[in-house]
């Protein structure tokens, strides 16, 4: 049931794969709340997801780009602004990536080249974003951005290796330039940092089914899903938070804010009897 | 405009007092979203406020209570839940009462039942009235309650006394029960950090100006207003932050986040230069 | 082996019991580091408790106080000042006690006479003991108080129960006051947020076994222990922490920052793959 | 006066320049409390600082290395543990370098080159030097490992530019790592969140005088000193301190936790007051 909530609104959405991705979820309920918008992703990701289906479903162009060229963004930008007959009202930065992990290099035995590309892709596009749209003053006064995070930026998780540093940054930049942004133009921006979700990007993290059971048994309302974070997000874009701003704000069902709950307590009670092993 | 974010909900509105107040402009914001709901105050707050105004308005029933009584708590659920026909979507609080504040008594200086009397008005009343509806089973399956609370939880602000001891038990309430009627009830407890705001209640606090323009400088979008605070608190209560529990989520135009901005960097830096004391 | 860090210090001790308490294992460590203390528990707590024993050791004298008293408290203050020749160099507080914990009364089933006191004796006992020092003028330019605490003050633990909200009120109050001491008398005050310890007042809350298990299995270093704790806190009364103020301090083997390690990981994928219930 | 808590331990001290910077105030400090140890900087560094000084003084010998090659930080490691006779106990990472602060570009102009290498020699630095003493198992078990950090990796400043984003990474690293090195090698990371100082690193960022009074003002001790940041160094190197890891640990005499001074606000609304300008 749509609410209008982006009627009028105009957009872009980075990082959208397929139909398990946050920022394809996302980009749907824009669609069904209003919003008019462009979609990007890199040449890559164009091949093997399936962004066509997405573009037809959404009436939204796709502008290939790779976030960590400034040229790039730059035509994605100005090309929306073309295409949407004017400055935008909100982005969406859902990019992420690490070879480090691909490649199963564990962090303490990182490659540096790597290292940097997982910050470039994963954090400093952001800020490229940011950075182009600043100087193109491509959003509207009291335009919202968004990046997805991720728990790993404040608390270690095994296995989610340098890209809990790229969160980390995400966040700082998001805060950083958020400042700015606000200051002289009126945009906000935060991230949301959502509950490990079965996307095919997280696929990639080994052990994601135990970290999940875990982390949705600790969570009194259970894991957020990808289509629950689109509502989430829908509300940040709409003008009804437009006074918040530089924060990272948990949809996690809770999890952030627990320490033990009865019943992740009570699965770890029955490791402890159990004599199977 | 609205966006019948509240259609078909009901709720409980505790502690508006009249038109600049925090819980008013939720009132009125609740109402155009298309929620009904019953307005309830201390009998005292009844007589010096304005609260028959917006009962009016609102088309909204009055219960009278003391929310350090559990059983007019009772009452206002029961009545509540009588008048609206059955369990309802959302609860307000935001009742808050210092009289060490009140009577000048500085945080070195505090009388003990005062500060118990702080507490229990302005805390403990939160988990009453989340026990009382726990309890009553009052609250439907996802629905939402939501405290306001205030920074000076995490960080000492001169003059606000022990009403920063309060916030601080307050957002402690709200985790600690969120966890509980999450799980049981999928019910999500939240508290909204508000930026510093010109209420009647507020105007106790001695430096309430010269704190507003230094929070106003250093947040990039300004201080948020009554009425942001409003348009924020319907999306805690609408179906698209279902996943959202147990935060205290910042609504200050970026505050929070800022070590120093440059606006009030050059007005303190005017202090300075300044030779005319 | 000593290294001579509080000599010449003075200070009081509230809240020690038997061998395994914190306060316990903080005064001999204080003891070996070269300071000199009064020690002060509850006349209960001093019948039950082995208190006797650590005097003698430690060639403190003991003073016996409800700290929720004042009177009491200035009596404490007023004779260690006499005993130990002047103001005094620390404080100590170790106090907590929760009736709803003791007679398993549910989070969501609070007695609010017995809440209040778990406030008043865990809590606002610490504002006592601060206000009380503050009038009498009783520490020293550059001394030090701390207060302990627990992790359930940020994140909830199922069975911990209102202590939660104790802590989080004394982890504020340690700020507010914090604020004041500081300005005024230059007297730092911190918190230790301190590992799960299998002391005997902690013994009363329910499942600390496998809670310890797993932050053992959660933080790098292991779980921290009261002899550990003391050596800490030793640190925080030395000169070598002047600046240190308003704090909550981690001493917790690195659980506070963890998502999932591997080791609790493990065990937990244990018991997904067990069959034996 | 020497308490020897450092006494038969070794380690290496990166960044110290001239008498002004922290490291120095440091490795003073260590050598003070009986540590043994090298000092390190770039070959630029050692050209323009006076290390000579402080090795003599110190009698450690200081081997040149850029912080950003691992060959040149496996020699660093090596040559201290010949030269020290076996595994070093601690290491201080003092290292921090903007060309974006240096040129005067704004945070919203940022030269992306030059943003990498503010990441590169201020942050991955850390994980460089934390990787190649793990692979040569260069630490003692219970080591310890510090790195200097700012506030601004939480609250952004303004000026403070992207060394805000780098100190989030930095601090991010030390809990990634920390998991890891803590885990593996019973090996302790932490950061210490220092206090605005009047570095000769420190003079590059704008407006540094303004910032120091308004921090001095909001600080209820005030702002920490370079030689009172060393002592509490020196306590996160010594034994005491074993359990606390994964931690960011504010020295900065309460700022971290203030909102608003009663100092800071007379101070401003002087400003408001003044009709000089």
């Amino acid at each position: 049931m749509s609410h209008n909530l982006l009627k009028g609104k105009t957009g872009i959405i980075f990082g959208a794969l397929d139909e398990k991705s946050l920022a394809w979820n996302i980009a749907e309920k824009c669609y069904e709340e209003g919003a008019q918008f462009t979609l990007s992703n890199t040449p890559v990701a164009l091949r093997f997801g399936q962004l066509e289906k997405l573009s037809e479903k959404c009436n939204a162009t796709i502008i290939p780009a790779d976030a960590t060229k400034v040229d790039e963004l730059q035509t994605v930008f100005s090309k929306s602004i073309d295409l949407m007959g004017g400055k935008i009202d909100f982005v969406l930065h859902s990019i992420g990536m690490s070879h480090n992990v691909r490649k199963k290099l564990s962090y303490s035995d990182l490659n540096y080249d790597y290292f940097v590309k997982t910050l470039d892709i994963s954090a400093i596009s952001f800020h490229r974003m940011l950075q182009t749209a600043y100087k193109l003053d491509a959003i509207k006064e009291w335009g919202s951005v968004v990046g997805l995070s991720y728990i790993a930026a404040q608390r270690t998780l095994t296995g989610y290796n340098d890209m809990a540093d790229a969160k980390a940054l995400l966040e700082s930049i998001a805060r950083s330039f958020g400042y700015i942004y606000g200051r002289d133009k009126k945009v906000r921006i935060n991230t949301i940092s959502q509950s490990p979700t079965p996307t095919t990007a997280g696929s990639g993290v080994k052990g994601m089914e135990g970290l999940m059971d875990f982390t949705n048994r600790m969570s009194p309302l259970g894991n957020a899903s990808a289509s629950e974070c689109a509502d989430y997000c829908v509300t940040l874009f709409s003008d009804l938070t437009k006074k918040v701003t530089m924060q990272n704000l948990y949809h996690d069902g809770g999890f952030s804010n627990m320490g033990m709950s009865l019943n992740a307590m009570q699965m770890y009670n029955k490791a402890m009897d159990c004599d199977c092993d």
